[in-house]
């Protein structure tokens, strides 16, 4: 299972979350749920996603928070769910970048932050003609992730089911002529 | 580019329809509008997602209707837009009951009923292992047909297109605990 979030604007208090369920790098099914833009509601929303759905066998992540600054803790993924984590992008994470922007807006920082230290430095795998993509894995040896990468990899430099996530959550939070808003039926 | 509706109940106006662009068996756009139900917007609507995608090779339809009765014209979209368009469906089109249906409903029913009339008998593809797929075909020999649904099943008896194009239009249509509404922004 691959998550994205949504774009969203200043003025939004919510963004979309898109859990796609991959299998043979085909789409099997689309979860969909908001968290708060900088909140601390991820970790759980994505957990939901993961029980709501039968025999996941991987969790795949675009970055360590999302939503803003909403942080998806990996580790807790993992010791709860008994499922490995990966978090791969091409971008490389900007650790100092995120420690300052944590430390002046959250009083809770220290707790953000330590998501963001306890995953290490990137793996990094190559992805030939296309560049780099820079990883963290939790539950999973660097060459497993490294075999699995490689055979998710159809298309660029991202891996299938990210890819798949993105495009989905793109398109359902910045489509025209449709404005999709959500409400929660909880 | 696979169209698929979402599903809708009796209260509803407007209908989701979502148009997956697809390559090489993978999603690469999702395009979302919305069309009345048993309205008269769909073909517009339908070739508005190929207008604002480039080089769309091939429509692929799950049915002549969609949000109920909204016909869409596989000739009138291969006439103004110069692509092929393959109607694909597990189910055998039912067109007295279709007859039927649009004779006691609709004042405008021999307008709607000449498309479906129009389309003639349904080709039968035969998905080794699974089954019938019954398709029609405008601007495509039922050969070049039959080839490419060929290559583009993957799982089940589905084109991936519309297989694709159905995950992603349920889920936004259905989804729980998630309630999707959207407006229009023209």
């Amino acid at each position: 299972m691959a998550i994205e979030d949504g774009s969203f604007s200043k003025a939004d208090r919510y963004c979309l979350v898109v859990g796609v369920v991959v299998t043979c790098n085909s789409i099997e099914r689309v979860l969909l749920d908001r968290i708060h833009i900088d909140g601390t509601d991820g970790t759980k929303t994505v957990m939901s996603f993961v029980n709501r759905s039968k025999g996941v066998g991987l969790i795949m992540l675009p970055s360590v928070s999302l939503a803003g600054f909403n942080v998806i803790d990996p580790h807790e993924l993992h010791r709860k769910l008994k499922v490995p984590v990966v978090v791969a992008n091409p971008e490389r994470p900007r650790l100092e970048a995120i420690h300052e922007a944590l430390k002046r807006h959250f009083p809770d920082w220290k707790r953000r932050i330590r998501v963001f230290k306890l995953m290490g430095s990137p793996g990094i795998f190559r992805v030939p003609r296309e560049g780099v993509l820079y990883f963290y894995a939790v539950g999973l040896s660097a060459t497993r992730t490294r075999t699995m990468l490689r055979s998710l990899i159809r298309f660029g430099k991202k891996p299938e089911p990210l890819r798949i996530a993105r495009i989905i959550a793109r398109a359902l939070s910045s489509t025209s002529p449709l404005k999709i808003t959500w409400g929660v039926r909880r």
